[in-house]
This record gives structure tokens, sequence and C-alpha cells, in this order.
């Protein structure tokens, strides 16, 4: 199978309280395909600058990541500086210059269009309508979003929330967009807008998974002593999901099973906690199926309780 | 076998964002006492004044709750007032009138000094070494205690961590109190003052429970659509954790192994859930072993998953 993506592609400066990283890679796409293809293959829409570095090119290359649908354009590629504040919870924006990206608009190449896997990730609501309408035969559709688009592009994030099958959203976006403090009637609220899940992410207290099944799961977080840079977690969360069900095979009515998508999730708390541990996508660079298997089985381990008790 | 506790009896004036009441029954003892005797008998240790309601005193008596150690005193009770925040997870408080707490020393009954299971609310640390050395026979020791005592008896605290087997304490006051961002650092430091378990209470996120054997264990909170009044929630996890050990028989060297612990904070996490559904004790007064195994059962559903799989 493969997966198809659609996000930004970003030369970021990142601050921690602790160290700092210029011009590295960095936007949702490069987290996500990188993650994604630990799992299968990935084919990749985005746009990068002539100065965009050749060696991340080769690098996805050898990862099986397709890039007949990255543009390379010439201009400055997208880029990003930010800086994190000491709970690591928490950042600010230090500039933002779209370079290339201003004009972006999304091409899906012909060979990309069977993908059954597709991945919208947080860019403006408008290019992910534009994907979705080119790739019409996916079998899941998955939509990531941010606080920017809730608030100045309200009415086509719904449009297209409508029109997905799996919504991942921070606790704080589904507070915002629905308006409800309550995180489960917040969530009743989006999937009554036809999704089939909802994934709330928690940061470092893991993710919530809620079905139109009724389906709810509290996944664990991957305990870190450390977090180096905590960007791009949320991209490769979703490339863990993905990436995981693409080597599931679906029901033989072509869904995934709410057994299926709670593995997923599994996958994308450990993904994004891999994610954490370094600067830039390096985290993702060496990691083996082996690698992720250990991390799962331990948070089997200290996730599962005793199903039976007595009282005396 | 019997439960003794030690902490505050208090009438509180709550206020929420919805809704106010006020001279309702408070304190950390009284939320301990009633959880904790929906699994077995509790020793009470306290003070109120003569102004407190003889209703109370009767619903715990019903509820074999024995009440030889709590003082009765000319004067008025321990009160409390607080307000919640939009969020119900911050609060302010209005005011705090000591009365007759203010000249209070615990003295245990006799009777009360072969209770096995010793729970140490967040009194002041000196009040809690008052008891600790009146009981010295219990087999487990499990201590609370709140930001206050960080900050202002941070030498009496310590003291007493390093003679109990289990510390309670927020992620917040892990943090306060070990000085460490990282939670896992926080905790390993605390662990190295001698305890044998600490368990991180996450509030809305559950709860982690940490061995000296190694354990780790991320509990699931159990997940509600309102919170009407999360005063006392700690207090009833507490009494859910100690009242669910009081059941269980512990090994030929009188401990309790790590699947008992992960246990006793599954309960604790759903006996502070019953206290956030209604103001005061109320969500606890009318509560069944069989609404608490529903819980736990909803629980093992809502976080267990398939501990093995396959990528293609």
């Amino acid at each position: 199978m493969s997966i198809l993506v659609v996000g930004s592609v970003a030369l970021d400066a990142i601050e921690t309280p602790f160290q700092k990283a210029d011009r590295v890679l960095g936007g949702a796409a490069s987290f996500f395909a990188t993650a994604a293809s630990l799992y299968d293959e990935v084919n990749m829409v985005a746009i990068v600058g002539s100065d965009f570095p050749r060696e991340h090119l080769e690098f996805w290359q050898r990862h099986h990541i397709d890039l007949s649908g990255l543009q390379i354009q010439e201009g400055k590629t997208f880029s990003w500086g930010g800086r994190y504040h000491l709970d690591m919870n928490h950042r600010d924006t230090l500039y933002t210059e779209l370079g290339v990206y201003a004009d972006f608009h999304p091409v899906v190449p012909e060979t990309y269009r069977q993908s059954p896997l597709l991945f919208l990730a947080n860019i403006q609501p408008s290019l992910q309508l534009e994907v979705l309408e080119q790739a019409p035969n996916a079998r899941l559709t998955v939509l990531d979003t941010m606080e920017l688009w809730i608030t100045a592009a309200r009415q086509e994030l719904t449009e297209i929330i409508k029109r997905v099958d799996v919504l991942l959203m921070s606790e704080e976006e589904v507070r915002q967009y629905t308006e409800q403090a309550s995180i489960l009637a917040g969530a009743r609220q989006l999937l009554d807008m036809g999704l089939k899940y909802l994934v709330v992410k928690l940061g470092s207290y893991g993710a919530l998974l809620f079905g139109a099944d009724a389906t709810y799961f509290s996944a664990p977080a991957y305990p870190l002593e450390e977090v180096i840079d905590p960007t791009g977690a949320g991209d490769a969360f979703a490339g863990g999901l993905l990436g995981y069900l693409s080597t599931v095979e679906p029901g033989s009515n072509g869904a995934y099973s709410a057994e299926d998508m709670k593995r997923a999730v599994v996958h994308g708390n450990i993904i994004g906690s891999f994610a954490c541990s370094d600067f830039s996508i390096n985290g993702l660079r060496e990691l083996s199926i082996a690698d992720i298997k250990q991390r799962y089985n331990e948070l089997v381990t200290y996730s599962h309780f005793d199903p039976h008790w007595n009282v005396r």
C-alpha cells in the first residue's frame, strides 16, 4: 500500500531553554513522511525552494518516500522560528517566512491517486480541500489542523471536517472549535459532523480515541525522562497512526475496526515520543520496527492491569 | 481489617462557575473516611467544633466509621471557602477559619493502634509525625501533602517522607518539592528517600504509579462529562486506594505487590471521579461495590489494547 501526505516542508530555527538548532529540517509533511516511511511507502505532495538541501531529498528517497509530488521552485523554502518555554509545552513563534509556500497549490500526481490512505497535514483548509478533490478514492482520510485555521478559516475547516473520516485535534483545539468546556461533549459534537473517529492529542498525557460507534480509548503516553524538542511530535504521531494502519488489512466493508484504531493510536504515541527525543527528524532517522515493538511492549506493561478483582 | 485516618473535617463554602454550596461537609478526613468506608471499617482521628451538625456524625456511624478518635470541642469547626475558575482545575481560597483546629493535637485511641493501614491526610507534617509515632505497627503508611507544607514546613515534610511507605503528590507538587522539570527524574529522587511507592495524581489525566522496584504504571482517568465540584477528589482517591488495599491479603512478607498497587490506583481514580460528580461527599454517599465494579470494568475497556501486533 502507500500513504499520501500533503503538508509543509520547512527549514526551522528552534530554541529550547537548553539548546538551539538553526535551519534544520522541519514542517508537518517532513515529520509525517519520515515517520510513516518506517512502516510503508509514502507519497509526498509539498513545495520547497531552490535553497532546500539536497541531502534531505536523498534521505527521503532512500526511505521509500516518493517525491514526484514535491514541487521545487525558484526561491526560498518556507521557514519557521520558534522558542520553547521552560516547561516545553508552550512556545512562541519568532518568525514565519512563507517563501515559495506563499503561492503553493498542491498537485497530486496521477500515480499517487490510488493511495488508500490520505493524510491532510495542518495547512490551510482550502488547500486540504484541493487535495481531497484530487484523491477521491482514498479508503481512509485523516485531517490535522491548528489553532490558526479554527479562527482564520473556520468555515472552510468545517467544510472539510464534514468530508473526512478521522480528525486529529489537541485538547485545546477541541475546546476552541466546539466552544465546549467538556472534552466529551466537544467530541460528541465533532463526531456528529460525520467523522468515524476523533483523536484528541493530550501531549505528555497521551491521546484519546472517540468513535462514532461509541468507542472510547485512552492511550498512555510513552514516558520520557527528557524532551529535547517537541516540534513535529503531532505530525510524527499521525505518521505512526497511519503508518501502522497501512500494514493492517481492513474489514470486508473496507473499514478499520476499533481495535485497529486503538493500536494505531498507541503507535502514534510511540512515534511521537521518538520525535521528541532529538531536534528535527533526527529521533526518527534510524528507527527500526524492533525499536517500535519494544516501546509497544513497554506500554502494554505500563498501562494494563488485572481486569478482575474481588472484594473480600 | 481497618483503616486509620488523621486529617481535617471542615464546613466548606464552595463556589463553582455554575453553582454554590455553603457550610457543606468538607475536609480531607471526611472525604477519605467516606470513600474508604465503601470497602472496610475506618477509624477517624480529627477535631470538630460544637457547631458541627449531628447528622454528619450519624451518617458516618451508620457507615462503620468509628468516631472515638474524633475530638468535639467547644467552638467553631474549621471552615474553608473556595471559588473555582471556569476550567475547574484552578481555584482561589476565599477564606480559612481554623476555629478549634488551631490547637488540634491528634490523639490515637488505644483501640485504633492495631489498624494495619494508616493514611496521613494533608495536615501539617508535625501533626502527621505525632500520629505516626502513636501508630508504630501500621503495615502500610500512606502520606498526602499540599503545596503549603512544601514551602512552609519543608524540613518536617522531608522527615516524614523518609518514614512512610507511600507518598501521594500532584504533578505540580513533585516539581515543586524536587525542583526537577521531569516527573521521571522527580519521582526517582522521591523514591530514593526510601518510599516503596510514589503516586502522582494528574487530575483529569489519571494517575501514575512509581515503585522502588522500578514499577511504572499509568492509570487512566474515568472520563466525566461534567465536573460539579472537584473539592476532595484527591482525598477520595486516597480512600479508594487504601479502601481497596484493605480488602487484599498482602504477600507473606507483609507487602503489597505491584499488581495490588496498580488495581488500588485504578480504584483511586474511580472513587475520585464519583467525588467530582456532586458537592461535598454527596457523590460518595450512596455508592455500592457494584457501582465501583461497573466503572472498573469500563476502565479496562477504555484502556486495554491488543498486546500483540505484526507488521505485514
